[in-house]
């Protein structure tokens, strides 16, 4: 049994005490909710749930500047979407089509893929890596005036880290792009690349030097949100999770795949509504919210179950 | 620096003196070859480097099976291949079927892949791993006359646990298909669900019912093997290996993949050419042999360097 002092950053509520209750229970020897060691896999998606996802996802930021770059270099591009939204920085256009995404409309989303899967093109793993590291390094986030790198939710960071100190594997599980995600989430979250699974650009292998590469096409393999979670998941880790953490309606697979059998799961849900500290919405959550209201799942409150949200700068 | 002792099936050898010199330079503080722990990654196919794959890739075994039962069930199925090898036990003609493949000639792989694409529709993941199981505890190898089960090269499972105790972490990364391998890897090689990398059948999500299951479409997703096995490595682990193990053609690009910069690697290709203990073959594994002989791969001689290869029924 591992000190719950872990969880320093979040208020004594009925979401702190859900959670403790449920780890001690599957991590406490002879407890009868207790599971194997193996099989305490706990999964987050990212955007909304590790850090913030407004006024639009941090990637999409990072993607308007390629494609800025990208228009800067070809002129015809400028009054194209998505790289007119880039050039302009509208962030609105941006932030709708991922809301029209979640209520079913794809139509922007499409065009955001389009331009977002020919925006590194024959570009190397590492290379891509470097580049996003190098972007992070100074790119900060428009509304929380703060680098986008101290832009993670400290109480689900001591989350990650008092699940492991009790046995959990944990993993992030986002419809965010896992080669994005990579390069940062050791620093900011203490995750390793292998445990980092999200959506994908198809990727091909270029032996044609002595130092070989995988670079990426001009192709999504797969968006991993929604009923990808589930599919995602089992490829990577082989086994259901035990806790899942998502905050949007794109959750709601990963989080009902949690459950097996009669065995028990924990399931969190972000609800954004600090618009003094974060952001106040829940649109794209109407689906998750209703499920967790009917089904028991752990709503995390922001305003209420969060003491401190973000760590100082 | 962990005793070589673990190393007890293997002869003193070249091969294993290459080993051992690498996996201390690797893992010796202060040694000019250091590597950090986590990016000590070892990657090893299956068939053919860790258990026996002659005369038939043992999951080919448990297909054969599978269509059996459904020509079967269903006698139109019986006079089509891959269905009639299946309800003869044609080995010959499936073996040539992968020989063909490594040689370039994909028609009889396609009729196989058919067969063992609808094999499985609509089963879910968990059942599937409970058949291969079931099937496993009292299937046989046609020519070795022992259980499946006992079929894993003692000298690689000492081997992955040697690296381990130095610090790797050890993967399987193999042509086979991800979730026949699963269920028994970690039984015969220590290696658990997490970190086995195969070949996969497409999933779909079915919500239909409060337990939620995923389910096998009748489509490949992807063909784990040449070209596709540095992107599925990448995929899952999202670091280039360090060792890199195989015994064929298909292996090729992976080993290629080992090497990162100047970062040194270690590539083992496994040569079977012990027609008495096991088997003598080098079909499909020429260009892989030319490659380690002109490029200082350390080649594995299953004669010369394993004291034993399977362990005692």
């Amino acid at each position: 049994m591992v000190a719950e002092a872990l969880l320093g950053s979040w208020n004594d509520t009925p979401a702190r005490r859900a959670i403790v209750a449920f780890v001690q229970a599957a991590s406490g020897e002879g407890s009868p909710g207790w599971v194997p060691p193996a099989e305490r896999v706990a999964v987050f998606d990212n955007d909304g749930t590790l850090w913030s996802e407004k006024p639009i996802p941090i990637q999409l930021d990072f993607t308007l500047f390629r494609l800025a770059e990208l228009a800067t270099r070809d002129p015809s591009l400028r009054d194209r979407q998505p790289y007119k939204a880039a050039v302009e920085r509208d962030y609105r256009w941006l932030g709708e089509a991922m809301v029209k995404h979640y209520h079913g409309d794809d139509a922007d989303l499409r065009l955001l893929e389009g331009g977002v899967e020919s925006a590194f093109e024959g570009m190397g793993v590492e290379a891509y890596g470097a580049e996003v590291l190098a972007w992070l390094d100074t790119a900060a986030h428009p509304v929380l005036r703060r680098p986008y790198l101290s832009c993670g939710f400290v109480p689900m960071v001591e989350l990650l880290r008092y699940l492991e100190a009790n046995g959990f594997t944990t993993y992030i599980a986002s419809g965010g792009d896992r080669d994005f995600m990579r390069p940062f989430a050791e620093t900011i979250y203490g995750i390793p690349p292998e445990r980092v699974i999200g959506s994908a650009l198809g990727l091909d292998f270029d032996d044609s030097d002595a130092d070989t590469r995988l670079v990426y096409k001009s192709k999504i393999e797969f968006f991993d949100d929604g009923p990808q979670k589930p599919v995602r998941i089992w490829s990577r880790i082989g086994r259901r999770p035990l806790v899942a953490g998502g905050n949007s309606n794109g959750d709601i697979p990963m989080m009902r795949f949690a459950r097996s059998g009669d065995r028990g799961a924990l399931r969190l849900l972000v609800l954004h509504d600090d618009a003094d500290r974060e952001f106040a919405y829940t649109a794209g959550a109407e689906d998750a919210l209703d499920r967790a209201r009917t089904h028991g799942w752990t709503i995390v409150s922001v305003k209420d179950d969060w003491k401190t949200i973000f760590a100082d700068r």
